[in-house]
């Protein structure tokens, strides 16, 4: 039973330069902690991420929220949580101050998180080994389908994860293979171009075949420049993804990537505004075949099924301590399941809680196992730290989602 | 200068049943409070609305902006204020909480409100007349049109409001003729027929020739005998909106308002998830000629700006108390009036500041002035309470924003 609540502001130092983009230019890498206790031996942590500034913000709507599922045991509450997770999140008052975004939502994306890592915790299995043995059934149960139904219905969603089942042998390869990762912390905003080049190299030594740099500065020629420096280190066969942060206007975008496509990124990432859905399809259109990435800062699965109508995501960004928590991320993975289109997350929680995800969403969902994004920043803060070998992740053994803080 | 700031938390008790919706059983109306004085008799007050729990979120965002507008001169601040709102508004490391949107959003907003209402009161006017006296290119200075000039451009928003400068003067006899209301009050939620029959029968008598009635029930019978009770009471020729706050899926939409328009609705208000913008395309297209209004809880003009382009807001519903202030308010009503779209806001704050602001837009941008939804419930609460009178806003005199709470 869930006895026990504490809700913990953590902010932690980076070194000079690192997580820095074209709109953060000093973050301080944040979560807002749900811990949850039986009293009895099991403490469940769940989070949601912030850049600093606002997380107190976060942990009392979490605060709000874990107050409403004390007391109850933890597999009646997940047998049907996507019930719980509707009546959360449209809860009347606090409704209002998003609804299903910003804030409130980040605050029920840690509650959310929290129930799922006591769960594994409970079952004594890490939480990737759980996902993957729920039944289809049992799996759709957690999940709120509400406002995307005239998309996917809760039928349909069981006869995609059913039919995926005949196949699973062969993709249950990767829990030995471990997953792909690619790094994002070769070019962060404020690095010059000498840090650049070597973190690019070391990246490579490092096993890496796909890293990431972030443009977006009010001089498109230092974003050329960067983006031209990281091919000429990477050469052809390594992918390089450009992620400008939300930094350009449309006419901007279009502009600059017009001239950033030559060194023919993998993908460009969050190009203008998250919530200017008709930008990107414009965008993309006139970007083809080069992809847009995004949806790190999209809220919820109703976004995520508007841009997916629209044709306009070539990678799906969702981050489960960004949307309402691993319930939604898989929602919204299988609504992309659906268009076509792989999910990439975005690890705003370095990784940790998404390596057990990508599992399930390549096992269970039938999504392919492209990569996912490394950020070693608060590895040391972890009580088990991820674990990349020749630039791919080690499938976690421990119980939980591994989101335990020391 | 803005030498003190202080934010409050205000609460207000509402009678039994008043307010409620489909969504909000018993809501608690509330503001979060931001008050700017500048210690020589000039005490601003702006504020963003919610409907009870999470209002200290706001004010705690709120502090956060407020803190950073200390010490400026009014006229120096609200001479550019655009610039000063995209600096907020993207305050590096609070922007992650949105961007542009929840808790942060509504923050701001109050803040906004704040430096308008003081602005008004330094030159001792009352605002509609402030803005109405501004030129174009004065009030184009406190709007911020990042991300939004693939589609209106500094120098196309100076020339919409130029062009509307020769009529003007036929369009001022508003201010002595007053702006029309509708009574929102007639049939809140929790209302039985009783009561929702003797209030419309009080709304006619009183002036109204348009009023509003809450749909969204779990049974669809109840809506439509409520709908239809209005429509006998009202009779042909008073406008009936009806209003489902959000409440039904987009399939569940589609098979009540194909009954609902049997009676003839002016429009349908938030059928959907204010998210959802293809469900309102598709909504909108099914439900043509009547036709569908919405914003209450779309956040920002960037969204906005999309649901303009689909073409699916027969009436933008944009919020002062909800989106970033009264600038992004003005921001957004130019580009309702670029494609052709009426703005009736929804009114968070009772009337009080968009009386105001709805004759700016008659006046000087060459809205039509349709008429402005009426809500009585926090009238006692303020300094200068709206009036109406046979249905129609009186001009506020005073100088301000008309925000001032006892």
């Amino acid at each position: 039973m869930i006895n026990n609540i504490e809700i913990t502001d953590r902010r932690f130092a980076l070194s000079i330069g690192a997580g820095s983009d074209a709109i953060h230019k000093d973050p301080q890498y944040s979560y807002a902690v749900t811990n949850l206790s039986d009293g009895n031996g099991i403490t469940a942590t769940g989070f949601a991420f912030t850049v600093g500034e606002g997380n107190d913000l976060v942990c009392k709507a979490a605060q709000f929220y874990a107050d409403r599922i004390k007391g109850r045991e933890i597999e009646e509450l997940m047998g049907d949580f996507g019930k719980t997770f509707n009546s959360l999140s449209n809860e009347q008052q606090f409704r209002w101050l998003g609804p299903h975004k910003g804030v409130v939502h980040l605050g029920l994306a840690s509650v959310t998180n929290a129930c799922y890592d006591f769960w594994a915790k409970k079952r004594d299995v890490p939480l990737w080994k759980l996902l993957v043995d729920l039944s289809p059934q049992e799996i759709v149960n957690t999940l709120d389908l509400s406002y995307v139904e005239d998309i996917l219905t809760r039928e349909e969603a069981i006869e995609m994860l059913r039919s995926q089942q005949s196949s699973r042998l062969e993709r249950e390869k990767i829990i030995q293979l471990g997953y792909p990762g690619y790094d994002t912390s070769v070019g962060w905003f404020n690095y010059d171009d000498e840090q650049v080049r070597s973190n690019c190299k070391k990246a490579i030594d490092n096993g890496f075949t796909a890293m990431k740099l972030k443009v977006g500065s009010a001089d498109p020629a230092r974003d050329i420049r960067r983006a031209n420096i990281v091919r000429e280190i990477a050469g052809d066969n390594v992918k390089v993804m450009l992620d400008a942060n939300q930094q350009w206007t449309l006419p901007q975008a279009i502009s600059i990537c017009n001239v950033l496509k030559r060194m023919n990124p993998y993908w460009i990432e969050e190009p203008t505004h998250p919530d200017d859905l008709l930008a990107h399809k414009i965008l993309a259109a006139e970007m083809a075949p080069i992809k847009l990435a995004l949806g790190e800062h999209v809220p919820n699965r109703i976004l995520f099924k508007n841009y997916l109508q629209l044709g306009c995501a070539g990678f799906i960004q969702a981050d489960a301590v960004r949307v309402g928590g691993v319930s939604e991320f898989i929602t919204i993975s299988l609504l992309s399941k659906k268009f076509g289109v792989p999910v990439v997350p975005h690890v705003g929680d370095m990784g940790q809680l998404h390596q057990h995800l990508v599992l399930f969403n390549h096992i269970a969902i039938g999504h392919e196992a492209l990569f996912l994004e490394h950020i070693p920043h608060l590895k040391n803060h972890f009580v088990h730290p991820i674990k990349i070998q020749s630039g791919v992740y080690v499938t976690p053994k421990e119980p939980g989602s591994s989101c335990d803080l020391k």
